[in-house]
């Protein structure tokens, strides 16, 4: 098992502003138990007893730095995405922001841990980074008024919304275009809060200018009206993810590329783009 | 708690011809347990203690057929389903079908049991049913053969998939017009096999007149090729769930209507139309 890699987190150590940043990661050891768990500053994990959105209380199991692999920081349920919710990627994409969020589902079986590859599918032949805001949800959230809904986000991290851009546009429906397995990098881990003025940047390799550069308080929908709203239609469960959507900037990877994504105050977000393996 | 009803269900006691037919159902008690089990002629249910696709074994605990209330036959952890995959039904929606599969996701939660109601949600002014054949997965699936597909295709079960038509209209993508809680019923409960010239058949309330009715092989892309073409997406779990596209002759509920849809050699799916309560 390759432990984590903490390569290109140009937040860890974290600096003097975010130090006292509770970060929540779920990881697997090398006898494949699956914890939830805080991260120290010395890269252990005080595993805690079950999620942290369940209630979970810190153990006297600890973790040491070279015993886990990062995973995704939730299983989610559902991951629900928004499309457009900022105006110039719209505009990038030839379309208006919608009068109300336009949301659609990536399935679960595509999470993706920090540091793990990004699998370029045979079927496409351009495949795009999309760096996003995620919420977590802590609790079930059925018909929700936007302040309550705020109220039911646990917790933040970070998303890349992978797409065939070419299969997006062939299908029309998105399922396809997005589903692939390891389209959905997710983590490093959760913080519990973030703030709107918090920059959001998508860099490939080794260039120093970003591909996307924006601040959170660009969405058109805010999360808690993004929550309420999805609340309107479809039950969230704890632990459920929302994907608040990508500023402009999107653009192609290839196999050999690494795709880092950074928030402010959350961390970063690395992964390679692979080949994937023949068919099993 | 209300027990399961066996209204409507014409297939119920089953007829000579089904006799021998094991019928995998998923029930939850008084007491909240939720257990799989086989369904006996005296509508006692054995429990099994697991998933039959997960190798559960028959126990010795019975349950009364009035203790229980029918769950939807399994817990996918996602639902991917099929877009005009019978001609007729492509023609009637003024589409063609399309070269591949057409694939979308509609999320866990809107699976709803036999005899529970489907809600009529407020965002739309017209909620249709479409009857479907739908597959349970019963082993992990990644990038299958046909012919690997088809061996990981558990058993069969109904669904209805209900659209909210004009969100459909409206929104481009389905997910939210498709997505809502109770929009996916299933069940009542899981066969091992099917014939392709079962026919499949949706009645409204008390008209003996079908609102649909197919055989199975007017489908254009087969269970099998369905699978196999999802695999090569995204990763299918054991208990997930296809739906394999509806036949022509979709059309609106009203609140008060029931939607019974029938698959010979299965069983009968019905449910009452309700208006969902007001927001909590």
């Amino acid at each position: 098992m390759l432990p984590f890699q903490f390569d290109g987190d140009s937040a860890y150590p974290p600096s003097q502003n975010t130090a006292m940043v509770q970060r929540y990661v779920r990881v697997q050891t090398a006898e494949s138990n699956i914890y939830y768990g805080l991260l120290q500053l010395n890269r252990e994990v005080q595993v805690l007893d079950a999620p942290p959105w369940r209630l979970g209380q810190l153990t006297d199991l600890m973790l040491a730095a070279d015993s886990y692999q990062i995973l995704p920081p939730c299983a989610p349920s559902k991951i629900v995405a928004v499309g457009r919710n900022y105006p110039a990627h719209a505009q990038e994409m030839g379309a208006n922001v919608p009068p109300e969020p336009l949301i659609f589902l990536k399935p679960s079986t595509a999470t993706l841990g920090v540091e793990r590859p990004i699998l370029y599918p045979a079927q496409s032949q351009q495949v795009d980074y999309e760096g996003e805001l995620a919420l977590v949800i802590g609790e079930r959230c059925t018909r929700c008024s936007p302040e309550e809904a705020a109220d039911k986000i646990w917790g933040y991290t970070i998303a890349n919304d992978v797409t065939a851009r070419d299969l997006q546009r062939r299908d029309g429906q998105w399922t396809r275009a997005k589903g692939f397995d390891s389209f959905c990098p997710l983590g490093p881990w959760i913080v519990r809060e973030v703030s709107t003025s918090a920059r959001l940047q998508t860099h490939l390799n080794d260039d120093p200018q970003p591909r996307q550069s924006t601040t959170l308080d660009q969405m058109v929908f805010t999360p808690d009206v993004l929550v309420a709203y999805i609340s309107q239609v479809m039950t969230l469960l704890p632990g459920d993810v929302v994907l608040t959507g990508t500023p402009e900037g999107v653009g192609a990877l290839s196999v050999g590329d690494r795709v880092r994504i950074e928030i402010e105050g959350i961390g970063v977000l690395e992964n390679p783009v692979q080949a994937p393996l023949a068919t099993p």
